[in-house]
């Protein structure tokens, strides 16, 4: 008796999720250190101490009403206009509280976002591969999702498709960057291009295209790649941020939303969002780890850790023949499958206790994703598990 | 360019939230003292120091990675295990970890529950006078709200006119009790009254009807009252908790669906829940809060505080001459308006500092409500206030 929309999900499921399901099953089977998961995007760096310090100060210095307590459904006043200036100082930009609205991560500010703007039927674009959850979260409000087909050379947006199917009838665009699942950083020149293309097609059709650019990753770059601060390209944007990954706090749920001024009619949309964050059912953001973010909005993870998993795997695995673009940010490495058929190579990897993604989850077959927030022993103990896997797959072929 | 959908809301707000906003500037001229705001359901007694206690022993001892990590969309197995267990010794039911789904507080559970069962176009009952936000998370799926008019008298649910309203189109129903804006306790004969008809429809229509029950004000009951466990009366029955009240932590987001056994299909109903949480964008409840709760589950806040306010405002009113139903219940007075538009005796409050809901925002002009979670000294103050308001009303009347 449940609704005709959510019975197409069961059964289906998410592959991420399920591969995480079997993943403690072989863990539970095998110990835990002879298991190779690299299926889930759940950051294994500690938060850093300033959180549990800010913690426990709020917890005993803070009046208990307050900190627990209601606030605006935007969130905490002090707290938005905290981290607004900590984005003004770093990117060079000029918010204030009034253009953030605290979410719950950044999967509760999308489905905010795409509520506010979206009227059914209309059309969300997305460059392939994508996070598979863009498509659900358009669903949630019956717009229609558009898929542009990868560059495999490069992972960088395939403009000229892009440029093709915008139409009339294109509300947004979802862009994410650093990317999951490749790792890669779009250049600015990619951005500048982007913005000029929705410029233009929105002269053309006379209606205003929203570039949603979705930012967990944001902090987690390496060799000092540069990630362009998009609201300088482009006026109809809105960044969606979220806490996951940068404080490793995932669990927390906790982001929010950019709506600059410069968006058309910029305060009906951020009226409108902060009633879709109401009644979507978060209400607001979790109240003390909104505090906990004010105080702790510059700090971030040690990324030491992840650049050191992530140059042994992209080493050891180039070293094994494989092939991937190196990732400049995030914590994965898309990987091109030896196989033809990607699952069948996700598949026989379980026989050696290694998990990935296969790329149809991505919209993007033919790959593999490999989340290497991992302990540095998963890494390197997984090289030899690889090994043996390209032997077989060697042996198959002769 | 927001969606037509968002567009109906602005500029209409939540009439709360108004009042609460308007609440924030009088008390910026007059000093918060000398404004009586019984606007917002927000809880003025602290948390008990037991959640307090917990989170500084979770951050102290628990591992960071787990304790602000993802786990399981549905919440983390041994929270629910304990929740449930909890709810088994008091109510003698026999739910465990799969019966729960841990939610982003009661709002987010019933966005879930009715994503999860609601079609385009099937109908939703609900009992005026009723929270507002019901027909918003209803229109969120399409669904069509429909209303029964209230039993004045009692402000028991109107079941003669309920049974008349079901019909083949009628998908799930939605009580709460202790009940918002009226205090008022369902009784057990009330319960039993309303599953029989569910049944009668059901078996009629070979259909399930599904009964919702919002449950934030369990645990605040005075003089004894009794608020029976209501999957012990009804099959097709969900239960959305939360510890917004029960333990003062209404900015935490924290609370639970229970999805017992009986239900029909009740594990694709569960397995849809669970995605639809997800996909909602909560994708999990708050992970520490989560933590916490499991050790505080049969903790609550400090009802004396409550009651003391309840007896004080009820009898100071009555004197004055206002009629109300003595609530049982969660902590709100629902006065009926000497003025004949309840709107005029709200507009009139505000020359003296009073704020109070009208009961228009709850689908039952003619009345307002009090929210009594404020400080002693805010109902001592108050009735003065009312004194003076009622000697106007009066003397308007000559």
């Amino acid at each position: 008796m449940i609704s005709e929309k959510m019975k197409e999900f069961l059964g289906k499921g998410s592959a991420i999720r399920a591969m995480f399901e079997e993943g403690n099953r072989l863990k539970a089977l095998y110990g835990e250190e002879n298991v190779f998961d690299f299926s889930l995007g759940n950051p294994n760096v500690p938060a850093p101490k300033e959180v549990n310090e800010a913690i426990i100060d709020l917890v005993q210095n803070e009046d208990p009403v307050v900190l627990h307590g209601y606030m605006s459904n935007v969130g905490f006043e002090d707290v938005r206009q905290t981290i607004a200036e900590s984005i003004n100082r770093r990117f060079d930009t000029a918010f204030s509280a009034k253009n953030l609205i605290m979410t719950v991560g950044a999967a509760s500010g999308l489905n905010v976002i795409l509520k506010t703007i979206l009227n059914p039927g209309e059309e969300v674009i997305v460059f392939a591969p994508y996070f598979v959850e863009y498509g659900n979260y358009v669903g949630n409000y019956d717009g229609k999702l558009v898929t542009i087909s990868p560059d495999t050379e490069t992972f960088q947006p395939n403009l000229e498709e892009f440029r093709q199917k915008i139409n009339p009838n294109t509300k947004a665009v979802i862009i994410n960057t650093p990317h999951n699942p490749t790792g890669v950083v779009y250049s600015e020149a990619t951005i500048i291009k982007l913005a000029d293309i929705l410029r233009e097609k929105q002269e053309k059709f006379g209606s205003a295209i929203y570039l949603i650019s979705d930012e967990p990753y944001r902090e987690l770059v390496y060799e000092g790649a540069e990630v362009p601060y998009l609201t300088k390209y482009y006026d109809n944007i809105i960044v969606a941020y979220s806490y996951s990954k940068s404080l490793s706090l995932p669990g927390e749920r906790i982001g929010y939303l950019v709506i600059p001024d410069e968006v058309e009619d910029s305060s009906d949309v951020i009226d409108a969002a902060a009633i879709a964050n109401r009644i979507l059912g978060s209400v607001n953001a979790p109240s003390l780890i909104q505090k906990v973010i004010a105080r702790c909005c510059d700090v971030q993870v040690n990324l030491e850790f992840y650049d050191k998993n992530r140059k042994a795997l992209y080493n050891g695995l180039t070293e094994l023949g494989l092939e991937c673009v190196k990732p400049e940010g995030a914590f994965y490495l898309f990987v091109k499958s030896p196989m033809e058929d990607e699952r069948e190579f996700v598949a026989l990897g379980k026989k050696y206790n290694i998990l990935m993604v296969p790329g149809s989850s991505f919209a993007c077959p033919g790959y593999v994703r490999l989340a290497y927030c991992v302990s540095h022993e998963t890494i390197i103990g997984s090289l030899q598990a690889f090994a043996k896997l390209m032997e077989e797959i060697q042996s198959l072929e002769k």
